[in-house]
């Protein structure tokens, strides 16, 4: 069965997914960098993200492995594609990964605007779906052929899953920074009131790490 | 100096510092107890608490016991004294924690309606203080004579110590448990705009402790 699999999302201790005020020069927005420390220091960070043989193992290593084995498909929200709102102004952007993203599979954008595929580099297609969660779910679990799909964020977009009860399985990484403002992930959800629980509970140095599961 | 501090105060995954729907039989709400878990099996808490010579070592106790150090006053929230609100029916209620209370110190407890003090057995005296959280901070800190003042909460009390900035120092245990309803502790908090940081992190299998401190 093809599960949707929220992993490696980091906030902070008070609660954040990610900084206020996100632009080209702050993808994660304000302060959102210093969240994801823990997982860049990790062997799958480095040679997913950066190309280097380097990095640690251990628990948050495990933790950030874990998040791209089975996986066929991702969904991400608009956000997380781009720093635009609104209509697309041209077709120039093609997201912040450059020309061979780190997917490598089909990657469904949630989006109001349509705009048709893009073929990037090293199996990575982005497509975009205007027809809202359950279908973008719907055809990300069709191409992942068998595989699980990751729902990659943001907050938004992961709690329109969580109020539909559509994560099987969401891990979530605890930084010890204060972010102060931006969006809180578990803002207006009641996680034991849709029936989830905290299957796994373990901490590193850098991050206390929890895998939600849902009953 | 003798410091404000904020110690062992314990929060769920999803950020809450208390369960919904306090009363006689729940006095930290409905699944609160559960956020104890790692206090309660500690050296100091089963001392404290029970009389017991058992109880952990470690990390846990560790901080468990530094809460209770240096400590000269105590400041409660009202609804930290007892489950009732508004007026006081009358003086029949002296606490949750019978005649000889954990304290062993003076304890100023906020409330808007006054009361007179309640002498009890092992050095703990309730005040209470009518003139808002300065005054009771001010009171707290000559009967301290020297030594800290330790804030014990509710979340609505260490909120507005917060927001004056006058909380020295704070420890805080996130339990690996979901509320999914009560009192966050950092609702509508921004912790780095009122020049909090993250100053200690550390982690066991039953909480991620951290210190904050104000800069």
């Amino acid at each position: 069965m093809s599960r949707l699999r929220v992993e490696s999302f980091t906030i902070s201790l008070d609660g954040f997914g990610a900084g206020p005020d996100q632009d080209l020069n702050h993808p994660l927005g304000v302060g959102g960098a210093s969240l994801h420390a823990w997982a860049l220091a990790t062997r799958t960070f480095q040679k997913t993200l950066f190309g280097n043989d380097g990095g640690e193992d251990g628990i948050d290593e495990d933790h950030a492995a874990r998040g791209f084995r089975n996986i066929g498909a991702w969904i991400l929200g608009r956000n997380m594609f781009g720093p635009f709102r609104g209509p697309w102004p041209d077709e120039s952007w093609r997201g912040w990964w450059g020309e061979h993203p780190v997917y490598h599979v089909p990657v469904f954008v949630l989006t109001n605007y349509s705009r048709p595929p893009l073929i990037m580099e090293g199996g990575t297609t982005f497509h975009f779906v205007t027809e809202g969660p359950v279908v973008a779910l719907e055809r990300a679990r069709d191409a992942a052929i068998g595989k699980d799909v990751r729902l990659g964020g943001g907050v938004n977009v992961i709690q329109q899953y969580l109020r539909q009860r559509l994560i099987d399985e969401m891990h979530v990484a605890i930084s010890p920074v204060l972010l102060g403002a931006g969006e809180k992930l578990f803002e207006g959800i009641n996680l034991p009131a849709l029936q989830y629980a905290c299957t796994k509970h373990e901490a590193t140095p850098s991050a206390t790490h929890i895998v939600l599961s849902r009953q």
